[in-house]
């Protein structure tokens, strides 16, 4: 008996875009409206707002302005429920109970995949809400309002949701695009000048891989960006969000490969983070990484060492720290859980297949490596904690 | 100010082959062994087997089989650990405890995305663990061997995974196209003749709303396939297959809109199921929901009286009911929630959007329709009784 198979093959488009903006709640304002009008399959889709806590307690007035915004424009969308809030950060991607609660949530007023979940906050909430969003019902629409830089330049213009599980970060997820992104600039004039800062640090990744001009504004225009300077903010936001969006739509967006080019800086960026307990922020972690991996760059012969040292200057003027003490402990050990460079085996893993680190050949151009030497790595460091 | 948006937008190709064989794990077999190395990203990429305890008891060697198999192939893929044996049948989906233990595996074997997780066994568990390979590192490859009727001609060979929450069916889920669908024909003759029966019922559906000479086939060959004729089941089974395969290709894979035309006969069928406690299967559901809406189709004047008899005539002389005790508690009431007119309200949610529901013209043409009329969906539950 020979039975032929049967041969399944097709695409499937997915488009989303990411708007800019000043008051979306702003009565006059009518860019969410238009959003919805032009995207949804029904008439009047239910919308459920889920609000980090950090944003809705700097910005009192937002939960009224939402729930006022709602009904002038009741014609185009229907408010489900009031605005839930939710605690933002890594907390609420590390305790499934906040991926229950919205699921419960979406249960408790039949909220289906024509209905929206808008998600106002930093890249944590905009992970742990997108990836309710993607489980329930097998995908319900989702509009994101990153809040933070780090959230409107490079984590919530993508197409990645998840939460952390067995201490590793984002151990469960989904690709899964958003229906929109609306970056509300004014959200910027919330943040602490430790959360303004720490977004800066993807700005500069991408710069340094893809992009030397934009590398050079990054570096003509960092005292202004440190004492927060709006304009140079839009453009920086702007820019890094746009190549952040192109990389994705042109390369492997949902990762098939083992390769991970926007990741430059990131294997021990994400170690450090779990293991200062996430005192370190995630720009934070990424500025040391960034720090780290142009060192590497300089000691096997890539960087020059004037480069090295214009981009240590630059991190350091926007007011990064280049070192933590997390990042030596257990170093002699790679199979320590708590080495550092114990992350490269875990970065391997979460991608799979062959370790694929980016590099810097010169600012402006990474290449990728399949091996990294931790004797370098250690001596990189130690470099590090001399700048 | 006025900043430019940003359009995203790209595309992703799915494919996918149904493998059709006897024999998987006899050594000589080279299917598998093939199917992987033709997939594979890496050098013998980890494997792991999870096998649903009613396979793994109905075929005692199949363990040992699977071992002796994967040693033979080490140069083609390494077997992570000794296969894992978990409950199947729809308590797979209902206990959240089981997606957890097969998360926890893939995090104790540093499971990556260029892994492979081979599951065996009927739909249920197939659903469960292809959910988990999809959530765990935003999606573990996986190779799905169904073993029931119910999975090798509709649910094994699509896109949908699933568990089950709130009491409600595939509540949480995801859309990911597996590696690989491999119908082994061999395990059908460890079915029970219920288990062999309830596969039926969804080759008997995709033929009354797409197929007339393949109903007639059924028809003819319902004697033979009620005997289980091995032959006359294998046609049934490779033209269901195909049917389900071609439909999801070149319709809405992933359910953007609100209609489900495979989904005849599926909105009180999943509604009987848990009205049951899922002492009905989702097979014989499925006849139930068939032959209701067969005689609905004949209410509304569509389907001939002839048509509706020759349909429940094949249904019966398969061996299924058409009625249970459930589809008439709180008849009276469709807000009640066990109610089997809720199960109107709660398809149309699980969907979104407006409720359409497929209704047959004539044998082998279906017409989705958008209302529901409660009150001859009691008179037909009424016939139904008389058959």
């Amino acid at each position: 008996m020979q039975i032929a198979p049967i041969y399944q093959q097709f695409q499937i488009t997915f488009k989303y875009t990411v708007h800019f903006t000043e008051g979306l709640f702003n009565l006059s304002n009518p860019l969410l409206r238009n959003v919805i009008l032009e995207d949804r399959t029904e008439e009047a889709p239910k919308v459920l707002f889920v609000i980090d806590h950090h944003v809705a307690e700097a910005v009192p007035a937002l939960v009224s302005d939402i729930q006022a915004y709602s009904q002038q424009n009741a014609d185009a969308f229907q408010l489900v429920t009031e605005p839930v809030i939710i605690p933002g950060g890594e907390q609420c991607k590390n305790d499934p109970t906040y991926v229950q609660q919205v699921l419960d949530i979406i249960n408790d007023h039949g909220i289906d995949r024509h209905s929206y979940i808008i998600v106002i906050g930093g890249g944590a909430i905009l992970d742990m809400v997108g990836y309710a969003a993607s489980i329930a019902h097998r995908g319900i629409r989702h509009i994101r309002i990153p809040t933070t830089v780090l959230a409107q330049d490079d984590s919530g213009v993508g197409v990645k949701n998840s939460i952390n599980a067995f201490g590793k970060k984002n151990f469960l997820g989904c690709f899964t695009p958003p229906n929109a992104v609306i970056n509300d600039f004014n959200f910027l004039l919330t943040l602490s000048d430790r959360e303004w800062r720490a977004g800066i640090a993807e700005a500069i990744k991408v710069a340094l891989i893809k992009d030397a001009s934009f590398f050079q504004f990054i570096q003509e225009n960092a005292a202004k960006l440190a004492q927060r300077d709006m304009a140079a903010m839009q453009y920086l936001i702007r820019r890094s969000a746009e190549m952040h969006v192109q990389h994705i739509g042109s390369g492997d967006p949902f990762e098939k490969g083992s390769s991970r080019p926007l990741d430059f800086g990131h294997w021990s960026a994400h170690k450090i983070e779990p293991l200062s307990n996430y005192r370190i922020r995630h720009g934070e972690a990424v500025a040391m990484g960034i720090a780290l991996d142009s060192v590497y760059s300089h000691l096997i012969g890539w960087l020059t060492e004037a480069e090295v040292n214009q981009i240590i200057s630059v991190i350091k003027a926007l007011g990064f720290e280049l070192y933590a003490t997390e990042m030596t402990s257990h170093l002699d050990d790679a199979s320590h859980p708590d080495s550092l460079l114990h992350g490269l085996q875990e970065f391997r893993e979460h991608l799979g297949g062959q370790l694929t680190i980016m590099l810097l050949e010169k600012i402006g151009y990474g290449v990728e490596v399949h091996e990294i030497d931790d004797k370098l790595v250690i001596e990189a460091i130690k470099k590090l904690q001399t700048y």
